[in-house]
């Protein structure tokens, strides 16, 4: 019935299906262990006028299917598992002329703590894949990552208000920060690794965040953050030095999105900062 | 300090608020009452090279004083507003050469019921205005529906399966569907009502769907919408019909995005199908 | 059909509609605007156990004709809006023998800004009421106020790890804090005011927040809020101290909810503390 | 510092952190595999009036310890692992007289398909626990399911309005139904496999819902459905039905939580029952 002739042709740009929740097994060429991620994924082809409906059914069978696979071989990456999946999608909808795959997932990093001690702190990554009937297939990847700023807008003012304030880290507001980085990887190049994402983030901060401090340790942390103040326009920006200076194999096509907001301690509102940019705009 | 030079210097896409919330008076030309939108907004412009940061409290200063203008003189619409707040985010950073506004609401609409009492429904509203200093300025209105769509495809299969079920209106899975209309408003054209785009989307269901219904309204709410099944598909493509026929006046220029999801009452995941155009495409 | 015998004869302890959308208008007693309210309810009954079905369709009707009245005499609180849609649930529902109505809003107080200036900021409502068939009514109003909490653990160890940091104004992590605080508002007492809740909660935080601070005055609240550090504990029991102190009038019995959740800047969790207490075991 | 006399000597209900994400690994006794689970936790302990502050990174190093432990020894079920962290956290917090535990995951169940096929339905797993220094531990497992149900009242009312709808399957509106069941576990007795819960509900629903479901299989759902039309209060019953005969071993003060909530396709609100009780009150 959805091959019928649709009663007002337009064509669509996309259709699919959203919210499917699937346990994804991946295992990292240079890692020993299988990582389990609970994915939730969007899935789309595109539809041409003549086309009444799209088989969406055939979309999950896909799915299935490439989960069952990966029981004996596990993909590597959540990026290639998108890649392979808006791949097959457009073989199985021979009508349609490109399609697109989005992946979200909890996703957990072995850290050591301040206290030298071993645990591990919660991330989330985010993969999407385009491929199209000419043989392109372009993916991404990236992660969303928690921290903290400082504002150095308010520490220099405190300063000059109170000329008791005069040492390396006066008080100002700190608070919630979510850093996002994606990165496409092109075909052919060796994976970008979502953790080198998460240090470059981590890094971009005024402090990273833990879930365990000691006491002594959670100073430490405050005045680490405190000498480094950061506006959400900073975090960005150091963001996109560090990814230059990461990825110098990279092509200049390559596309990146970095996005720092910020859950303002003395506001209601959030601030925002981002760049949607190429490393070749990045290089010039 | 936010005038200072950046360390890196890298220019920024989009800087500014996210979540600000903020009670906005609305009056239309045509109608008598005033109308309260309680408004999520996001306001940003963008950041050259050579600036450390933006000044991120002129956006809530010039949101206030919009707000405080209209006490006296309400704006017609959320899109207006939005286009005035662009404006005056590109005149209050200097520095910035493009500017984007963001908003949605809560809206009710009176509604006559099958009854033929009167009631009222709730739908969202959702706005953008960007506008640049060539002096460009583009805004957008769109609407938020929840409707309801019977799976023709279903139908058809049941009518097949079970020779008693010749009837017009042969049981099917049906759902609650979220239908999302969005167009373009040029500078000069009269104004797109939010209302007309709420009456194309509810038209686009197999059914619109009522807080109020007596047991037999309810009766008759099924068979209409079982005599009118409909994929998420076909309620995007019947939406972009009505809105070809609807807006002959507009320009080729405009964009338009036509959205379903549909909350499959048989599977855990939604259905979706989109298209994202500009009146001169559909018109071909 | 609802009213035939159930095939498994249990008694059901809620049954009703959620999520419904509707726009009230209430009048304060004291104030002369009307105060527009996109309220979002909960309305339930219990149900016995030889009725089938509860007539959910009677609990719109209901809401939807409270509303019409309120046009002509606005609810003087969105608690005894609640109230009233109670007792009225009991009355429609004549196999019941209890109902309950919940309800949330958010909500815009007009406040001038340490600048001076006036603007608005918004907060959140939340009311309940229940009623019984034995003539029992209780009524609930309560806030959800955003301000922000700076931490005194981590300023005094600040102050231990590094000489130089005696001064008041030691530097700590702070970050926004969600505080709610809840009240009973017996029959035949006066109107507990929101804006009163409002404004004991803001007091307990480090310093209320504001969506307008010029850099001097953000500056200052910096300063302020580092010379009230407070865990989340602190937060709560100072509300509790202020409802005490406000509330004198109010009997023994009356229910009291006070909570503070701190989302942490130097961790991905939050902090939380709450209090379900009466006056009277506060009052020992 | 935290140890020190609090200022106002309010003593408090609930203290600790939430929002807490690890991934714990759980082996049931009579399956082979580990199931991994991204769990989202909530931690308190009371606080008496005397102690100024709670000692909350205690909570996130006993949940990492155990988090650790497990990779030895994966716990048998997500109830255990609460109830093992609630006693731990009375342990831990020496001042403290009650404890408690909540957490939720996604959860993925082998399922075979209407086709025969095998594959994965995702569901949510929610736990608790709490502990007192009575010796008291009580813990709870539930589990949250989607299905559909169709409505009985409009299809009786079809049947009346449409001499030809006499058949078995009247078309009706049916919709998506959040279906959640919750039961305690005593100490000393065998565990609630939270997959039997699955399984009581889904057969409790008008039917379960697929992920991959031909054309053929969607119409014979379709048809099933309608045959076993259902109120959520039907639903809320039937769970509690198959409870009483599924867990007739268990003693009577065992708490149930039966619930239904139906995103109704005919209404933008939802319809809701829910029954709290214990085994013993169900058994009169």
């Amino acid at each position: 019935m959805q091959s019928r002739l649709a009663s007002s042709n337009f064509k669509l740009t996309r259709v699919g299906v959203t919210g499917v929740k699937k346990l994804v097994h991946v295992k990292r060429p240079n890692k020993k262990l299988v990582i389990p991620l609970v994915v939730t994924m969007d899935l789309f082809v595109d539809l041409p006028a003549h086309q009444k409906g799209s088989h969406m059914s055939r979309n999950l069978e896909l799915v299935s299917e490439i989960i069952d696979s990966t029981v004996q071989a596990p993909v590597t990456d959540l990026e290639s598992f998108c890649a392979k999946t808006a791949e097959l999608l457009l073989q199985k909808h021979e009508y349609a002329t490109c399609s697109e795959v989005k992946a979200e997932a909890d996703y957990f990093l072995d850290v050591t703590y301040p206290s030298g001690k071993n645990g591990s702190e919660p991330y989330k990554l985010v993969a999407e894949a385009r491929a199209n009937n000419n043989g392109e297939l372009r993916k991404l990847i990236g992660v969303q990552v928690i921290g903290m700023t400082a504002c150095p807008c308010a520490m220099e003012v405190v300063r000059t208000l109170d000329p008791t304030q005069q040492t390396s880290a006066t008080p100002t507001h700190n608070q919630r920060n979510i850093g996002t980085l994606m990165i496409e990887v092109p075909r052919g190049t060796k994976v970008v690794d979502a953790d080198d994402l998460i240090a470059i983030i981590e890094q971009s901060f005024s402090s990273p965040t833990y879930s365990i401090l000691k006491r002594k340790e959670e100073a430490e942390l405050v005045i680490t953050a405190h000498k480094k103040p950061k506006f959400v326009e900073d975090v960005v920006r150091d963001m996109l030095t560090r990814v230059l200076s990461t990825y110098t194999d990279l092509p200049d096509e390559v596309c990146v999105v970095a996005r720092s907001e910020s859950e303002e301690s003395i506001h209601k509102h959030n601030a925002f900062a981002e760049r949607v940019t190429t490393l070749g705009e990045l290089r010039q």
